[in-house]
């Protein structure tokens, strides 16, 4: 098969609301009047972003998720996206079951694919998604405010545990690995929350390096510190009832895990009533875990308020 | 050095013309009124797109000139682009070339970098490149009709020439071979020309995979055929004068050598005076290589008008 037959078999739909899509030098994009166009690139790289074992589907679903992801972070709605692709060779089971998960996610969200590029080389998934949101209204990282309450969405850490598990640091009874798997192989990108945080929340970002590394992105954009409650932030994670996990794992999971795809957000404390709404809206669980303070730092303490001595880092693909 | 201090030392700069740049979880892109936003994506594997060797400056160039020349064939204005790379490891050496040679393209064609990704990988470099057009103006592969003059930017072939010197298939006076490198390294995209023929061309479409592969596209995609004249083509080959090349080889690098990055466009003939004065306005070399045909299939003809017996295949990766 060559390089175009795999392209109209795998990947060419015809373009429902982009006035062009696939199979031109370019793919033409008409924001709405009034909208501007929110744009987010991500790169996954075989062995460092997924195991060479996952399921094609559930790959194909993960590495749209990643970018819808931060699509969300902006409180933007998704509406396309390009697939560039690096494949070794043409492997027909890959590709049908990369293309089934990629397209199940994209319809889901009303996102079309319009165009990319398809190479031969070592494995590697680049794709550009293309979101809208009107004027002004995007939420970015730079506004978050001393005094701010920071809310997290979902669960956090459940994906790092799935990793230790593959990894054979820790086991997981057969129901809760099965949970932090999918959590970890197919993240639910939390699109609807961001759109409805608009306007509510003062800054977001979404959780992929870990919960401490990108919330200090926040920070750093907002010229802030804060105080966060690891304890509240372990009481997201899924699997925190499980027995055998020590609490330094389980911290270690929710602060430093990476690969939660969750988002972290600020918002003024009289906005609590809706940021829960939001939550509610969207399907979306939100919980409070700490707040902005005007002194730069972070300090992490548990739920009484007593500083703890653990480190976190945070996950950087060249330290 | 960590990764974020890698994109602050290399590749941060402020936005100017776009309202986010570069360390947001995504950019925003704000078209003009009336314009529609052209998008593209190419992805350079190391050893397929280019030689493990080449000076770092040439492959920022390279890089951001394949994607630039997407945006020429569909005759939009470039405004911004994401970078998304994987490499092996920080090499400080190779980033300041790279990103030197990639932002004196970018300078020269206002087109600024806003976001993207770095991770770590075989190295992988994949650019979104944006653009705005005027809606419904877009340079389509789709508009060629029986009658019409096929035309050429630039020199056709020198990319591959050069290739074959690597490759140690022929050899070439110095200053011939610096110039063909040139060409394969450092391609021109045809940026002014493709605004140039708005209006005027009928289709485009950049050569990259060479002429008659991506003539294809436009054939196919028009429904229509062609005759092209390849002594025609030869003609524009900057080194098509140098001694001991066989007829054959220059034949092969006009119409199958790829790497070129120049536009092939077609024009009803009653527009050849605007088709030369777009040539003019762009300071780009335009030649008249064939005529588009009512049938299907494409004849290649010597200058006589004699069928010519040599084959011409395409680039293709997974061939």
């Amino acid at each position: 098969m060559g390089e175009f037959d795999l392209i109209t078999r795998y990947f060419k739909r015809p373009a429902k609301r982009s006035p062009l899509g696939v199979g031109d030098d370019c793919a033409l994009l008409a924001p709405a009047p009034g909208m501007q166009l929110a744009v987010s690139s991500d790169m996954l790289v075989e062995g460092r972003h997924f195991l060479s074992t996952v399921e094609p589907s559930r790959l194909g679903h993960k590495a749209l998720a990643v970018n819808l992801s931060d699509l969300a972070a902006c409180g933007a709605k998704p509406l396309a996206f390009t697939l560039a692709l690096a494949l070794p060779g043409v492997d027909e089971h890959w590709l049908e079951g990369f293309s089934r998960g990629l397209f199940a996610l994209a319809d889901e969200h009303g996102c079309e694919l319009v165009g990319g590029d398809t190479t031969r080389g070592p494995l590697n998934i680049c794709i550009t998604v293309f979101g809208e949101v009107p004027a002004g209204s995007a939420l970015l990282r730079s506004g978050a405010r001393a005094g701010d309450d920071i809310w997290v969405s979902g669960t956090l850490g459940d994906a790092r545990l799935a990793l230790e598990v593959f990894r054979g640091t820790i086991a997981l009874p057969a129901e809760v690995f099965a949970e932090a798997r999918m959590r970890m192989e197919q993240p639910t990108p939390r699109v609807a929350l961001g759109q409805a945080l608009r306007g509510i929340a003062s800054s977001a970002v979404d959780v992929s390096d870990g919960l401490v590394g990108d919330l200090g992105h926040i920070l750093g954009s907002s010229n802030v510190g804060a105080t966060l409650d690891v304890d509240a932030a372990v009481g997201t994670v899924a699997a925190a009832g499980t027995p055998d996990l020590s609490v330094e794992m389980l911290r270690t999971c929710a602060l430093s895990g990476g690969d939660d795809y969750e988002l972290v957000f600020t918002a003024s404390s009289s906005a609590r009533a809706a940021v829960e709404q939001a939550g509610k809206r969207s399907a979306t669980r939100v919980t409070r875990i700490g707040r902005i303070d005007a002194e730069a730092g972070l300090r992490i303490v548990d739920a009484s308020g007593a500083p703890v001595a653990q480190r976190f880092g945070s996950f950087d693909h060249f330290v």
